[in-house]
This record gives structure tokens, sequence and C-alpha cells, in this order.
């Protein structure tokens, strides 16, 4: 005994010691009431100083495993039951216990199945930011800053609502993007996802709910929506956002629960709504009394042209709008915080379903975001960001213009581009092709709610460097032109 | 115009006057093409540096609100089309569109509803550690430690699953705690909430679940079982844990789809289940077939005696035993980190839910609490955390004793204490009268799964002083006399 302990470099070795030995007792190779090694012994035996081995035995003996008699030494603990002797092995099937919506969950789960990007492959699949650009001092000033102030208050229950200051900067945030605050409150979440996905669990119904939504959108709002019981009509997206004519249409013919829009950098087709056409979709709205959830995505990323205004500001004093808003793919999506914007009722029961589902959100999380927003980081974080991606934006638009077989690109700014090629293609296809010569991309067939899309794709380029840009769209180029023959 | 802005303390000056400018634009007060006084004039008008105002005009203009005519100045540019002269107000009567679940996430919401402790106010209600033991300088420490070794990768998406390291770590943690890991992996959630409810939505059954536990239990298990629509069968506790003779008799009369039960320092009744019953209720489980939903709250938290084995270890090779854990009692509620451990299966399924409902806890949250286990401050917390509930354990108890004319005290240590009075006692009447003489506490009905428990109560000690804990069950005992008459 005591010849199979090594010790690592990764913990202190008075803990690597206490829990070899609590697994030799658990295990029952040191049974109750053996006598353990003299420390002096076990410091010997195991190559450890002498104070290690004291400083094991105490922390056993706290934990219960093993008592000191004064003057003789240490001894084993009369152990619980034994695991190993105890219950009948219990054999589940857990694939036959869980339920559908556990079942479509894992359906619609296309992160574990896509293409992962291999070592020097050129990935336009992310929409994420590009960590190269994150201010990582001002983040740290932003932690030490706020621990100071209050780190007890930090690491103890916060409220299901959120970080009051957090809120009310929000709050302030929100105002000045010309929203009217009268009657409206506000709920921070764990990002834009868990926003949503409280947001359809309060609206959806038993026998199924209906939602009316661009088409192509965003997966992941697709697959939170199918989750929900939803059943979507998408409306065709133009150069300018919706297809107003057929948006209308569908609304007289059929009462919805709601509405889904992504009216700035519209994920994937990268399109800003035009403001005539906001005002038009709230006009319709109204009429037909739809509440409309805005998918506020990265509308900071503006690189150039005027102001455009959410929604949920053409909307009013009207509370018709539920805003969700997220600073992750404009700024750290580790952090995991977004917020929503709403009718101070519906707020009220959000935050009931919020504290069920997760107490609340972090407050490490919420507070750091606080303190780096208050110190005036955003401003210039944003100024660094959008000139870097404007570069980037404006190349990826001038490669696909270059090698690029392409029928239609859209995409105004943002974190990507989206290509349609001619009805026949097939980008499934030609993903399959390209990957084999160590590029990859997202069909954009994914993105659509009709089964459509398969001749479009979605580029994702803020993460891949300038000369990855050019000679990635290259070869997608070259194989397109092969594929069409 | 310009002679109502005021700066104040809490954020950088320039970003107040673009607020405030970026404002007057949006209410229409500058109009599209009005030329902007020059730097000079507005640095005078408003009492800033002309620097200032260069930089709010420079931000205004990244934020496409203005534009600059070289040699000429800056002006207001063509504005979207402005919020108020926008859509016709559309008034959505939110509390008739909230469907069943989100009316039952308000009504089971007790923290809404609860007494709030007042200033001067002595409070049992809280069983949260006490904030006054966290050691922030170790906080800070593993923060700054992980920002040292990955800031980047910290601020960007992370795996549903979690972050590695702390997987690694936890896996091994349990390992230690004898169980048998073959066959079994882990989900790192947001705190033991999530992951209770993420499990139950994937066991869940459209015609209504149903669960076998505890009577009493953890409030909010009661709570997000109701929500996920199981039907909630109670089994009495004893002295050393439930009623093995009621358990099999209600194991015998219906197929549940699962059970919870809470071994360790149970909520609300503080007991801990023996050894030999935690043997006994697995062959009970593994005899059935039923899966078991262990609750590991604040196991940790053990002051004295033998170590207990979790039931997952009990299980053995089994996989059976779905684990819930939580450093959240023992160490930080504020970090919103949990784990589940169970059968490899059922957790690869619970991922793709986890993924659905917020892509990925909190990386600074994992990280931090990583960096901060794998620097060996859980074991010199426990040691300062345990020594100091043990002694307000011993000092609640002894006061209870004191003064409490009960009929039936348990609690084996943790952070709270359960007490039972007579049964035609009523505690809401107690905790009525008490609120009065400022003492409250919280009556334990709310614990029950069947509508009993009116006469038994929880009395939380952990942040409350030991000259308070005293003075608080003198005023109780003497109420409670008073109301016995």
């Amino acid at each position: 005994m005591f010849n199979d302990f090594k010790a690592t470099e990764d913990r202190p070795v008075f803990i690597q010691v206490k829990d070899y030995l609590k697994r030799l007792i658990i295990k029952g190779s040191l049974q109750p009431e053996q006598k353990l090694p003299s420390t002096r012994e076990l410091s010997l035996l195991l190559s450890v100083s002498r104070n290690t081995v004291i400083s094991a035995y105490s922390e056993l003996e706290n934990d219960g495993f093993v008592y000191a008699v004064q003057g003789k030494g240490s001894y084993v603990a009369a152990a619980s039951a034994p695991p190993v002797a105890a219950a009948p092995s219990c054999e589940i099937d857990w694939p036959s216990r869980i339920n559908g919506y556990a079942r479509q969950a894992v359906e619609l789960d296309r992160m574990k199945r896509g293409i992962r990007a291999e070592k020097n492959v050129i990935s336009f699949t992310s929409i994420a930011p590009d960590e190269k650009l994150f201010d990582l001092d001002n983040v740290k000033r932003a932690f030490l800053d706020r621990m100071a102030i209050e780190g007890n208050v930090l690491l103890n229950y916060g409220y299901a609502k959120g970080y009051k200051p957090l809120i009310d900067y929000l709050l302030n945030y929100m105002e000045h993007k010309g929203v009217d605050l009268s009657g409206k409150d506000m709920l921070i979440t764990s990002g834009f996802t868990e926003a949503f996905d409280i947001v359809l669990s309060a609206l959806r119904r038993k026998e199924g709910g209906s939602v009316v939504c661009e088409n192509p959108t965003h997966y992941t709002a697709i697959k939170n929506l199918k989750l929900n019981g939803f059943d979507i009509t998408g409306i065709p997206m133009e150069h300018d956002g919706i297809n107003l004519t057929e948006l209308e249409r569908a609304l007289t013919e059929r009462a919805y629960d709601c509405a889904y829009l992504i009216p700035s950098y519209h994920n994937p087709t990268g399109i800003v709504t035009s403001p005539v056409k906001r005002a038009a979709i709230m006009h319709l709205m109204a009429r037909h009394g739809i509440p409309v959830i805005e998918d506020g995505f990265n509308e900071e990323l503006r690189y150039s042209g005027s102001h455009v205004s959410p929604l949920i500001a053409t909307a009013g004093q009207g509370n018709g709008v539920i805003y969700l808003g997220s600073f992750s793919k404009v700024l750290f999506p580790g952090l995991r915080v977004g917020w929503v914007l709403a009718d101070r009722r519906l707020i009220d029961c959000l935050e009931s379903i919020k504290r069920s589902r997760s107490i609340h959100t972090s407050t490490l999380d919420q507070s750091v975001l606080y303190q780096y927003l208050r110190n005036g980081n955003l401003e210039k974080y944003l100024k660094k960001a959008r000139s870097e991606y404007k570069r980037k934006y404006e190349w990826t638009k001038l490669c696909c213009e270059t090698h690029l077989p392409y029928k239609k690109l859209s995409g105004d700014g943002g974190l990507h581009l989206f290509v349609e090629f001619e009805e026949r293609f097939d980008t499934t296809a030609l993903l399959n092709a390209c990957a084999g010569q160590g590029v990859i991309f997202t069909p954009g067939d994914m993105f659509y709610t009709d089964g459509g899309g398969r001749h479009t794709m979605r580029l994702g380029f803020s993460r891949v460097k300038f000369e990855d840009i050019e000679r990635g769209l290259e070869i997608i180029g070259l194989t397109a032109r092969q594929l069409i023959g």
C-alpha cells in the first residue's frame, strides 16, 4: 500500500494526499478502526513533507473519515455503509424515459452535428465577435472596481429581476434610443436565448401557438419556437426588410399569437430594415393587435448611415413590443447577460418564470458588465470594433463579388453576409466539396422556416483573417463553378 | 436650448454630452440638417471643456446622428422616421395573453409575497450563507489568475456542457465521494434550480408525470415539480430520514416517474438520512426501477460525525441516480454554478436542452469557481465556515430548547433547524404576532406537499447574530406561549 501515490502540479499536495487516503478508505483498502501510519512514516512512504501529511490528516478528521486519539495516532473512522456492498445495480433505460421535448431538443441541436472547424481550416461558420478585439484590461478593471465597492453583495444571492444598477443603466440606454419607458419595465436574463425562451414559455399555448417571422431567420429562434410548440409562418425578405404585402396577407388570414422580427443586421441575411418599413410593420401589427418580439441582435454594430430606431421606439407609448437586447455579439459572449424590455405587467410575470428557472442571472457577469459600461468602455470598444469589422465587411464583400458566381448578395454590415445562388444550386453539396479543401461555411437552409434556401449560404467573417477571407472565397468560388459545370 | 444640461459624477462627461444631444435629436428639438453650435460655443453653453464637446460630436458622428462638413462644422443627420409620428399606439392586454404556466409561476412565487426583512428586524427566513465569511481576496486572486491564463477564451462563447477544467475537477471531486463514474457524465448548469428544471423538463409527461419525495421538502422543488406538471406524493419524514414502510407502500401502489430526495441536511427538517436508510432506499428504488433525483444540497456542511456517502455512491455501478450538486449554500450563491452527474446518455440529452435554454453557463462564474477550488481554497473556507456554523447551530438549538414550547426539534447541522409545535398550533398566526415585534421566520406549511405542516416552522440561523438569535427566540417563545394561552 501507499506505493501508487503520485503528486501532480495542479493542486496543493496536502489535498492530493487527503484525496488519496479518502479513496483508500472509501474503497475499503483502509478498514474502519485501522491505525494509519504516523505522519513521519507516511511522509517517507509518499515522499512528501511531514507538514503535508499533518494537514491531510487534519482535513480527513474534519471530513469525518479519520479520528485522532491523543498520544496514539490517527484511526480510520467507522464508515457508513460502504457503497460497494450496497444496493443491487439499477439499470434505467434512459432513451426510453425521456420525453418528446427532450428528443426534439437533441434533434434540433445543430451544434452537435455541425462540421467542427479543425485547425488550419478556414471557417466562415462563426458570427461570434473576434476575441482579439477584447479589451481585457478594462474588464479586469471593472471587476476589481466592483469587488472593491460591494464584493460581499456580488457573491451572495441577487434578485430575479436583475442587478439594480445594471437595470437602471440599461433603461437609460434604451431611453436614449428613443424608447418611451412609461408603463415598461426590464428583466435581466442569461443572454438573448434565455430571454426568448422565457417569453415564449409565457405565450405558448397547450394546443400549439402560432408565430409570424421573417424567412429566413435566426436558427436558435426557429429551434426555440418549435420546442415551445409554435407553428411558424415565414414571410419572405426583400432588400429593405420583410415583404409587406405578404405580411399583410398572412395577418389577415390568421390570428397569430405573436411576431418575431430582427430589424437590424438580420440573421442570416444581414439586412437592416428601412425606417419606412419599420413604421409600416408597426402600423400593421397595431391594426391586427399582434405583439412583436423584437430581437435587438447587434444593432450597435452599425458602421455607417444614419441611426435607425428600434421597433419598440417606433411603437411610442404602445405596449405591443417585447424588446430583447444583448451585448453578446457586440462585446463578450462569455458574459451571459441579456435583457427584456416590455410592458410592466408582462415583466412582472416573466420575473416569476425566471426565478423558477435559474433564480437569477450571474451577479458577477451583471456587475462586471455594468461597471465596464459605466467606466465608459463601450464607446471606445465600439469605435475600434466597428472600424475593424467594417474593413472586414468591405473586404469580404469585395472578395464575394470577385470570386463567387452568386445571384444575390445581401448584408448591410454586422458580422456576416448572405449569398444566394441560382435556385437549382445546392450549398450543402458545395460545403461537402469545400470542406475537403479546408474551407467551411453555413448552408442557408437551416435558417428557412419552410424547407427552402438550399441554394443559400451565410458567411460569418468576424473571426477570419484577411488573407484567409480571400483564399477561402477563392476556393468556394472555384468549387461552385465546378459544381455548376 | 442647452440650458438644462447637468453633468453628474457617475459617467464620463463626454458620454453625458453625447446622450444629451442624442435625446434632443431623437425628440426633434434639433432638426435634420440643422447646424450644431461650434465646439467652442457649446463648451461655454454647457460649462464643459472643449475637448469634451469634440469627443461627444465624434461619438455622435460614429453613431450616425451627426455629420461633419470640412471647414463648416457639424450638422444633424437626416433622421429615420421619428418615433413620435409613427405607428398608432398598440395596446395589448397582457394579463389575458399569458398562459396557465406563467400564471402558475406567479402564483407559486413566494419571494414576491413573503414578508421582507426591514432594517432592525431579526430574520430567521434566510438559509443563504453568511457573507461575512466570504474570502473575497481568494476570489479576486482566482479571477486574476484565470484571466491571466485565458482571458480571451473566458469572454467568448463556451460550451453548453460546461467549462472543461471545472467538469474534470468536479468529476474527480465526485469520485472522491465514492461515486463510480463509469457510464456517467456531467453537465454544468446555472445553479441547482436550473439543473432541476432541465431534468424535470426531460422527464415530464404531457398527461402529467408523478413523483415521490419526502414530506415536507424544498419549496423550490415543489414549485418546479408543479410547474412541470408533476403530481407529488410526499412520504413522511422520521428522525433518520424518510419513512420506509410508507415509501414501500407508495411504490407498490403506483408506478412513479421518479423520486426526489434530499439525503443530507434535508430542507426544511435539517435531517441527515442515516447510511442504513440510504442503502434501504436504494434497494427499494432499484426493485421498482424508479430513477432518483438526488439533491446534494449542502452536504459539504457536515460539522461532525463520520462521512456519509451520497445516494449516487450507494448506487454503485447503477445508473438510476441523477445527482444535482451545487456550492451555492456552501460557498457563494452569487456564482450561479451547479452540476448534474448522471448516465451519459441522459446528460447528452440534457446538454441539448441546456443549449436551447441559455446556450451555456457563465464562463466567468465557472472559471472563477474552478480556479478558487484549484487554488485549494475550498478546504480552508469549509474549515472556517463549519466551525462558525457549528457554533451558531449549537447556540440556536440551545435557545430553542430554553425558550420554545415545541413538540419536536430537528436538524443535524447545516444552516437551519425545524420546529414542530402541537398539531392545533398555527405558525402563520405566530408569525403575524412576532412580525409586529420585529422577528420573522418561515412558517413550515409551504414545504408540505399535502397542505399540512401549519404547526411547523423553519429557522435559518446562518445570517443572524448570536445575540439576535437569543432575543429572537425569546420573543417567538413568549408569543407562542401567549397564543397557546
